[in-house]
């Protein structure tokens, strides 16, 4: 590649929640210069927009796209399609909540982005511990699309490697949430629930409440989560 | 997978063009129910939406879906960015032409579909003869996909193959005309001008169509193709 690649750029997906809040300060930590990358893709909780703008603007990313993406217009899950409710208790297996190939389809956008930056390293909060039975938040799944990604795109072709970090992928809730903390996270600008009100109150009840909610009450840190 | 899935679906990427109709031919006549999959990507060439409209009508497509998809947001390419000129000549190497990570987006938007259908063929129109550099139309990159593909969805690890077809990846122009010619296909309602206007007209310059005009001469088979 030519000279005016910079190994200190990152891509960073960034919902609006927890994981990927953190995630950002975690590469900021480590030196990168971000570019956060949200989608509006027909989610239910359109908060998480509105999230991912304020996390973005208060941890300085250089800039923030949000791509419009018609994943409604597919359905198949509950987070997309209105005809599927959000469960308030976990079930047995992949949960209705899964977003088919969702982290493939946002990964891929990410890839596309950091070939016009030449940008090598994208950072994703996936978390293979609460990960709720999502196929695409494996290690496994990781490794397959970094090489797939090499293989796909004119700077793999010219010599550069792509890198998808996954910085929490082997850390429970509490050590996500202790550990964004430390790095000065506000989680109060972000938003969990599968079903939050237009200004983002949560609704205290779904997989993601709960899961949330346990993980502050475990970290011992005070939850600024509001609820409606 | 449940006693639903069925063998005798697959997804078909149907950008308007050339390839893509042979493609979609060549999925029919093996038997496939066709679900046809095309995206609007603020792709320069509008009239190439119109012309996937009218292919998957003809070719009687059990659907078509056109997925929204903020591409041109990303730019770095000459089919997205009015900033970037289409070249009128060849040059060396990978094109201004090429749309960053374009196959990657493009099969991952096909997967998620194919979960929601539980259809595990995805056929794609890629050509690694004629495909001017791009480094997403060659084979391995194929395999790499696929391999990908199962690891990251629900159909794939509950036992699920998908398979990416490319019946056309090792075929020239005028072979891919010739068996698309077979099949019944006709090239009057494909366009595959980088440049067409909005009725779809050529401009008969760029490398698109050059190659398109090449390969009917040298199929000895009379070309449909409307010039402005």
């Amino acid at each position: 590649m030519s000279g005016a690649v910079s190994s200190r750029k990152a891509i960073v997906l960034v919902s609006g929640g927890l994981d990927s809040a953190t995630c950002l300060a975690i590469a900021n930590s480590r030196g990168y210069e971000c570019y956060a990358l949200s989608f509006d893709y027909g989610q239910r909780h359109r908060a998480e927009l509105a999230a991912a703008r304020r996390v973005a603007l208060a941890q300085d990313a250089v800039e923030h796209k949000v791509i419009q993406l018609g994943l409604d217009d597919i359905g198949g899950s509950a987070l997309t399609d209105t005809a599927i409710d959000v469960p308030t208790a976990p079930g047995e297996g992949i949960p209705v909540t899964y977003v088919p190939a969702r982290n493939t389809v946002f990964l891929s956008l990410a890839l596309a982005w950091a070939e016009v930056l030449q940008v090598y390293d994208i950072f994703i909060g996936v978390n293979a511990v609460d990960y709720s039975g999502y196929p695409d938040c494996r290690a496994e799944f990781i490794r397959a699309f970094e090489a797939m990604a090499n293989l796909a795109t004119k700077a793999g072709v010219e010599g550069g490697r792509f890198h998808i970090h996954t910085p929490l992928i082997d850390l429970g809730k509490a050590e996500i949430i202790q550990q964004g903390t430390r790095l000065g996270v506000d989680y109060g600008l972000t938003v969990s629930c599968y079903a939050a009100d237009e200004i983002g109150r949560a609704c205290g009840e779904c997989d993601s409440c709960r899961l949330r909610a346990a993980g502050f009450a475990a970290a011992a840190i005070p939850d600024p989560t509001k609820y409606r």
